[in-house]
This record gives structure tokens, C-alpha cells and sequence, in this order.
């Protein structure tokens, strides 16, 4: 939770008035304890299970304040703020969160969690499996988009929020947010999807598949039972190498890296990094294993694979028939991964249900990564719609069956 | 060479009255032998060399009629027709070159060679290296596209072809007709670039580096010294399905896989090959193991990551100024590897030096793959195309500064 008087640490997060939260920490929430262990949708069930999650700013008397943050791919529960004085970046979405930022942490109580699944605090592959005392490995059940909203309802049935002024995410985070307006639409009042899609694509099950292979023919993998030995780490760094390929634009790569050569010598005529951009993603990749687990890696990416709102319900008009969300929908010119057609199609089933939806495809030319980037018309646009949600929500007037 | 009466060995290739080939033959042509070895780009000197090549039809007495066909990343020198009556498969452009076909063996006499570097009969890195009795492995000096076209010089030399009616190719092929059309340009009568460019953007080297790590974290590649072992055949596999999601689109992928699963029984939630698109990759992955060599690989996709028309003469204006040859650009609207606003740049740059130059942007949802495909509009272009330099040619109303 964020401490009582926000301090800011640093001037990469000053924005106009806008202002840090300052120091937060991580807290963990657990659940499921058997015999009461959660259900999944594989069929078998997990417990107990643990979410680390992280929130900012304050929950009104009367509860209706409060924005749940969901993250993407590589994403954890620190969103904003610093861990301490002298950490040197804060989190991931700090341009969003704190005190005059979109999600004005001086108006509303922003939580975000680590799905689960994951790697950085939440039960995931990497945990331990209670009954035989060692990491789970790849007996850690599939888990999918809709697990992980089930583990975040409880969260927020903790935290005593029982209806949320607004869900909002990107990438895999927007896969979140829809799971979240479908299935629990009395629990959502207005809902966020940013470069996302409802169901994805064959493409990005190509990409995402190509990287499981990546990490399953690292020899170090070992069926995935590598905890406490060398890890997959060559196979993981290859895995988001791929990822952060299809994370930005050509026009973008053209620009930062062009065919410029690392010291500009002239070609070496040899197999070590030589252009820029081949040493960028080899410092991404290699920067990725020192903070992520290979298993978690697959398990998440399987999560997105299977997400298919439209074969759940027969089709998307029938699976978003169920929102009772105020809907903003954003994509980006130049995201090739969640290109604008998918938002599209998205927001004409959602039109189709009367449902109040707002969208915009934002000019940028950086690629899906755009959504973590600034980005005054993406700022805007989110603190206008949840500015007046709230207001409605306070009026009485929103649309929606709250309680 | 073909056979005298091209005898038609398949209903495959057959379109309206167009006919196969028939049954041809590989042939090979070493040039290079020391002390006279081939001088390199890269400063080193390579001999003796082997091109690896197949010719369809007559040279005329003339000699106005030949064409060179240049391949693509994992092509080689059998364009068209079969190596035996039971071959399953022609060659890989048996559309375009037949008699009665775009490239009629009637009229022309035909030639395509297998890249230096290449593994289909040329030399390469699988080759013995003369100093040692040993395959070359990476000990292979590092060659570029005007290297490759520098053997193919030879080649033409040794066919006695003192002036090509025709350089035409697909993809990499492309870059070695540029590479012809600048540096040859007295050799060419007329160009055909298709879905290339005049050099490769950083999206482009950023996926081939990815391929190329994916084989050198195969622990069989042993830094490049496999032959005779076990191969890196995982590594080379991997690299080919990262490259097939390039050569598809995204329309297609849906169209062709969608997110069947295999089966269709549901999902199994595990991490075996599952939907159809993984089905697909691996499959591609695993057959061209079986018939391409890892470090070729390497040493071919390096060579376009070098290539860089406009780096070498300050810009591209300044390269293709050069050019003597009459040409034909095409690109495809739903090729991202290559997209139509890289076949623009060349196209504006060869219309400022007033360079004749036909563009056609062809409607195709086949993504980089459908210069390889049936396509009418591609096939009747090129028909039309070098029909017409021949009628020029032979007519002595040809431009550019023949022999």
C-alpha cells in the first residue's frame, strides 16, 4: 500500500502537477486452502493460492473508488511508486498512477495484482507444490485468463470491493479485462481494453508457440524441472528476443537502430551481434532471464493461446452480450500484434449489444509496446472516460446492474 | 540441361497449353582453382568454387535469349521440371518456366544456379575445405550477395552469355538482381525484383538474428562443427518455423489455420503441439532439416543482412543511377517481410534517374510466400514484361550499353 504522505523519489515520473506515490510495497493475499482449493478450468484444482498485489491511494466509505490494473505478458503487481529510496525505476505503469495522474491516486484506490501463473510473488509454476515439497515444474496445472480472474475476484472480495469503478489493461491485460466484463458484469462499471483482442489471433499463436519451443529445446529446461539447477536461460532469452520483435514497429526499429553497426566499423563478417538492433534484443533477452521464469513463460503464453471469448459463446456478440461495463476500447496505428481490425471487431459486437462503448485507434509508431509508453492522447482519454464513470457511479447514474 | 522433347511428367504444372519441361538434370561448374581464387568482399579468397545450376531450352545463335532465375533464402537450382519419372514434386517456380509458360523454354533459354554458400550442390559452409580434408564449418569466409553474383558472372561467362535478356527473382533473389543490375549493368537487358528490397530493414535482420540464435543454442551445432554428428537440427527447425510466420500473413494464417485445434476434441491443456498453426510450423520446421544445412543458413541469411545498396554508393538514387536494365518492381499488398513501401523507395529512385521501370503492387493475401504461389496477374506481368525486352532486343531497340 502506498505510504500515507506520497514522496517523490525522482523526476522520471513528474508529468505537469502530476506526482509519484512514492514508496509501496508488495503484499500477498492467499486463498484456497484445502480441502477448499480453487477449481480451474483444466479440471483439476490448486491450493492454496497466493497473489501478490500491490494498491495506492485510498478506498472511498463508500466503495466505489476502486480500479483493479491488470498486467500483461512480463508484467508484476508494482505499478507505480518506487520500492525504495533508491530503487532506480519505478513501476511499470508509473506514467498512469499517483496523485494527478490518469488513475489519480488522490481520487481513486488503484489495485493491481500478479496474475496467476506468474513468477513475481503469485503461485505459479515455479512455487512450491505442497504435496511433494519441490517446485511444481510442469505438473503446475494449466492455467487460463479465466483462472486468473477467478483468483483476482477473491482478491477483491478481500479487499472488500464488490463492484469496481473500472478494470483496465493491455495486451493480455485488455485479454483480462474482457474475462472480467463477460463473466462478472454486475463486478465491473466501466472497463478498459487497450491493444488487445478477444480471442488471438493465428499469428500470435505462431509467435507464442515458436517461443515455447525456444525454452523446451534449451537443454537446461529438463521437462521443466530445472529449479535449483541451470536454468533455460539461453532458451527464455531466445523466447523474448522473438516477443519483443513483435513488441515494436518496423517504422519504430528503423528509427532507433536502422542498420547502424555497434561501433560503426564496418561489417565484422562473422556471427557475433554486430547491428544495433540484434545487440537491443540481445540485451532485452538477456535482461528478461535475470527476472523471469522460463515455466511461468509458457504456462502465460498457453493462457493467451487458448483465450477465445467467441468459441465460448458461439460469438463475440454472444459472449459480449453479457457486459454491463461502460466500455473504451484504444489500439494503436502501428501495432501489428493486436492490429486495430481486432479492436474493431470488438467494438462492432459490443455496438451490436448497445453496449456504451467509446474507441480510438491512437497515432503512434510504436507498436504494441505503445500502451507502456507516453502518450498524452492514451493519458487523456483513459483519465477523461474513468473521470466520468466515477462521476456517474457517484450520481447514481451509471449504467450497469451494481448492486 | 532439359530433354530434347520436354516430356510432361505431372498434372501439376499444366495451366491452359503450358507444358513441363520434362526431365532435367543438375549440373555443376568449378572455377576458382588456385593460385586464381575468387576474391571475396569480405577480403578473403575462396577456390576452387562449384556453382551447382540447371538450363531449360536453347540458347538462340544470337545469344539475346537467356534469362538467369536468381533463388531465395532456401532455394536452389531446380526451377522447373522433374530430377525422374516418380520425382513427386517439381521444381520450385515450375509455374513460371516451361514452354508456353511466363519464362516460355520455347523462346528462352533458361538458367538458374544454386547461391555460393548455398548446401544444394554449391559450395558452402558443408563443403570440404581444400586445406584441411574437412567440411568448412564456420572456418567458411563470410560471403554477401555481390559475392554470390560474382559467381554467377562466371557462370554466365562459362555458358557463353555476355549479355541476360532477363535477371529475374523473388525475395533474396531480388537483392541478387539489384546486385546484377547495378554492379553488371552492360550483363542486363532487363530486372525483375520481386517482394525485395534495396536493402533489408531492421525488422528483417532482427528476425534473422533470431534464427541464427535459435541454431547456435542447439548444443549439436558445436560451433559450427557438426558434420558427420549429430546436427542442430532442433535449432535449424526452430529458425525455419520463425521464418515461415514471415512468410505468411496474418490473413492467411486465419483463413488456413485459424484456432483449430488438432483433432478438435477441445483443449488438452498441456504443451504438445495443439492448434493447427503449430501443427503447420513444426511440420515446416521438421522436413527442411531434413534438407537444408544449419550453418547455410547462417551464412545465407548474413548475406542479407549486409546487403545495403544505398550504404555502398551514399545512397540509393546514387546505386541505381548504375543501372542499364529496363524494370519491373513488384511487391505484394499482404507482404510485411517485404512490403510494398520498400519496392516504392526503389521504384522512386530508379524513376529519378530515369530509369525504365514498371511497378505493380499485386493484390495477394499469401503474405512474402506468394511470389511462389499461382498468381495470374504475376505470371501474365513477367510474360508480358520479357516478352516485350525480347521483341526490343531482338529488334537492336533495346536500351542500355550492350556488348
Amino acid at each position: 500500500m502506498a505510504t500515507e504522505e506520497p514522496i517523490d523519489v525522482g523526476s522520471a515520473s513528474r508529468q505537469g502537477g502530476a506526482r509519484s506515490v512514492g514508496l509501496v510495497e508488495t503484499q500477498t493475499f492467499s486463498f484456497a486452502e484445502p480441502p477448499d482449493a480453487m477449481e480451474l478450468e483444466c479440471g483439476r484444482r490448486l491450493g492454496p493460492v497466493t497473489l501478490a498485489y500491490e494498491t495506492y491511494g485510498r478506498l472511498s466509505a463508500a466503495r466505489d473508488n476502486a480500479v483493479l490494473i491488470v498486467h500483461a505478458l512480463s508484467g508484476d503487481a508494482h505499478v507505480a511508486g518506487y520500492h525504495s529510496p533508491d530503487d532506480p525505476k519505478p513501476g511499470w505503469w508509473d506514467l498512469m498512477v499517483g496523485p494527478g495522474k490518469p488513475y489519480d491516486t488522490d481520487r481513486y484506490f488503484v489495485v493491481c495484482s500478479n496474475i496467476l501463473g506468474g513468477c513475481k510473488g503469485s503461485t505459479g509454476p515455479s512455487s512450491v507444490n505442497p504435496s511433494t515439497g519441490r517446485p511444481w515444474g510442469l505438473e503446475f496445472p494449466v492455467v487460463t485468463i479465466g483462472d486468473m480472474v477467478r483468483a483476482q475476484v477473491r482478491l477483491m472480495d478481500h479487499l472488500g470491493i464488490e463492484r469496481l469503478l473500472s478494470v483496465c489493461g493491455g495486451s493480455m491485460g485488455g485479454m483480462q479485462v474482457l474475462e472480467w466484463a463477460v463473466e462478472f458484469p454486475e463486478r465491473v462499471a466501466s472497463a478498459i481494453v487497450i491493444a488487445a483482442s478477444a480471442r488471438l489471433s493465428a499469428q500470435g499463436i505462431a509467435f507464442d508457440e515458436v517461443g515455447r519451443q525456444a525454452i523446451m529445446a534449451d537443454p537446461n529446461w529438463m521437462g521443466g524441472d530445472y529449479y535449483g539447477k541451470a536454468t533455460p536461460a539461453a532458451g527464455l532469452a531466445l523466447a523474448r528476443m522473438i516477443g519483443h520483435i513483435t513488441y515494436l514497429s518496423d517504422e519504430q526499429m528503423h528509427a532507433k537502430f536502422g542498420r547502424r553497426l555497434r561501433g560503426g566499423e564496418g561489417p565484422a563478417y562473422d556471427f557475433r551481434t554486430e547491428f544495433e538492433v540484434e545487440s537491443y534484443l540481445k540485451y532485452q533477452g538477456d535482461s528478461f532471464v535475470r527476472r523471469f521464469d522460463a515455466n511461468s513463460y509458457l504456462y502465460i503464453t498457453k493462457a493467451m493461446d487458448y483465450f477465445d471469448l467467441a468459441e465460448r459463446y458461439g460469438s463475440l456478440a454472444g459472449a459480449l452480450e453479457r457486459v454491463r461495463a461502460d466500455c473504451l476500447v484504444l489500439s494503436f496505428t502501428s501495432d501489428w500484434l493486436f492490429p486495430t481490425y481486432q479492436s474493431k471487431e470488438m467494438v462492432r459486437a459490443l455496438k451490436a449489444n448497445a453496449v456504451p462503448t467509446t474507441f480510438f485507434e491512437i497515432p503512434s509508431g510504436y507498436g504494441h509496446d505503445a500502451f507502456l509508453l507516453p502518450n498524452e492522447q492514451l493519458a487523456e482519454t483513459v483519465r477523461g472516460f474513468v473521470g466520468n464513470v466515477h462521476r456517474h457511479v457517484r450520481e447514481g447514474g451509471a449504467k450497469g446492474g451494481g448492486p
